[in-house]
């Protein structure tokens, strides 16, 4: 049986998508169908929302999932009215928190994510990441708060820029290739930063997928190739006593979090 | 007064920022020092967490708020031991949840996030837009879901990565030259993909202060120069019928949002 999923935000819909797929990643074997609506913000949007969701009603035969952040207590109720099963945060949890904080909520919608203090750090960890990508420049390593070291496809780059964007982490990365790993030594420009050193390690057989689809059977995508890469790498990230993750059973969110965790970095925001 | 908020999780953490920071968002005039905590999976570690919040207690001479997704009962039950203002989004909605889906909860924990069908799309989608940044690359046009527009620092890089990373929409983007103004027509490189662009504008004073972090007192950061740029692309944009939003006033979140609200554009997740 297929189940419609609402998620209906008067912002970007990211809270209200997060919290639906936390809680729905806890069931399984049901066919879910999500639909996102964001910016709902007026009675007149609700109402096209309201159909919306009594005609997924209809189709599905079952009534839909509606996970809904709206702060605006009129449209929210207007949206009540449709045949939906609702799970709303505001006005689950924001009473209780008034409560607790002796004070009132503003009402106003979408402050999180607006333009803030954030805004410099962010672009500026963005920009870090890119311009110290893949070892493209390594003279700023004194301002970078970490650096990711792997081999070629192992995922340094994604979590550099997830780690800029979202926590406005400055993330340079340098890439061991073949040759580094045949003397069995760091290379030169990373010696002095062993302790903002994190390594990505990465399981042959993904790299071997990852890497033909870039490369299709070149000796960079061989098996053997690759075999000796991650084997190589992940001797020397434990010579040199280099923490590492390994990327092909986590995601960027993962990896970010993790070494979060295990480094001594501060977050921007 | 200052208030500690916790954020605790047994997976990233980051489905409890933003519910707590969507909630927070909501209240003015607190002070707010917040910590997050994830990957808190077993008793142990709760009891350090229990400690840590007992110690935030008598600091700040009133409870911390405990924003919580963890999805073991056992160690979120021992959490509550602490002396903190606890909410919970498992506790809360999952039992009503499973009564509606006419199921039970697998009690698995963090699969959210983790590697899925997504993570090639994803970092397909990233280097698209690394590959296709900036106009470095324009034969692929054809692949693209959408081409941001706009003049130099408008925002647009870190725009087609957030678009790629939350929602693995291939997203290139092309810059928009002073000669491009004086012309007075579209890049020839666009002319064939009018559909898909979409047009990212700034204020004057915006632009005037990032550019001179780049390229301070040049006549590309002065103020004739970026008054020049703004007004003639904004007009650009209206003469051939092109969508645009301002990045002065919103996040990357929001114009990634608000783009795919306006486009027809399908998520690849």
């Amino acid at each position: 049986m297929k189940r419609t999923v609402f998620f209906i935000s008067d912002g970007t819909g990211i809270t209200a998508e997060a919290i639906g797929h936390s809680l729905l990643s806890q069931f399984d074997g049901i066919e879910l169908k999500m639909i996102t609506k964001p910016y709902i913000n007026s009675i007149e949007k609700a109402q096209l929302i309201v159909e919306q969701i009594n005609q997924a009603a209809e189709l599905d035969g079952v009534r839909p999932l509606v996970f809904e952040t709206i702060v605006n207590q009129e449209v929210s109720q207007s949206l009540k009215k449709s045949n939906g099963f609702f799970l709303n945060i505001f006005s689950t949890f924001l009473s209780s928190l008034a409560t607790e904080l002796n004070t009132k909520a503003t009402g106003s919608v979408g402050k999180t994510h607006s333009i803030s203090n954030n805004y410099v750090d962010r672009i500026d960890a963005i920009n870090f990441a890119l311009d110290n990508d893949d070892g493209s420049r390594t003279r700023f390593y004194d301002r970078a708060d970490i650096i990711l070291v792997g081999v070629s496809r192992s995922g340094k780059t994604p979590s550099c820029l997830y780690m800029a964007m979202q926590y406005g982490i400055r993330a340079a990365n340098y890439p061991i290739t073949d040759e580094d790993l045949e003397e069995g030594k760091l290379p030169a420009p990373l010696r002095d930063y062993k302790h903002k050193l994190f390594g990505l390690t990465i399981d042959v057989d993904r790299l071997v997928s990852i890497r033909n689809e870039r490369r299709s059977n070149s000796k960079y995508a061989s098996y053997a190739q690759c075999q000796f890469e991650t084997k190589e790498v992940e001797a020397l990230f434990r010579r040199e006593n280099i923490p590492s993750v390994n990327s092909t059973y986590y995601s960027v969110e993962e990896i970010a979090a993790r070494i979060l965790a295990s480094q001594n970095i501060t977050r921007r925001f």
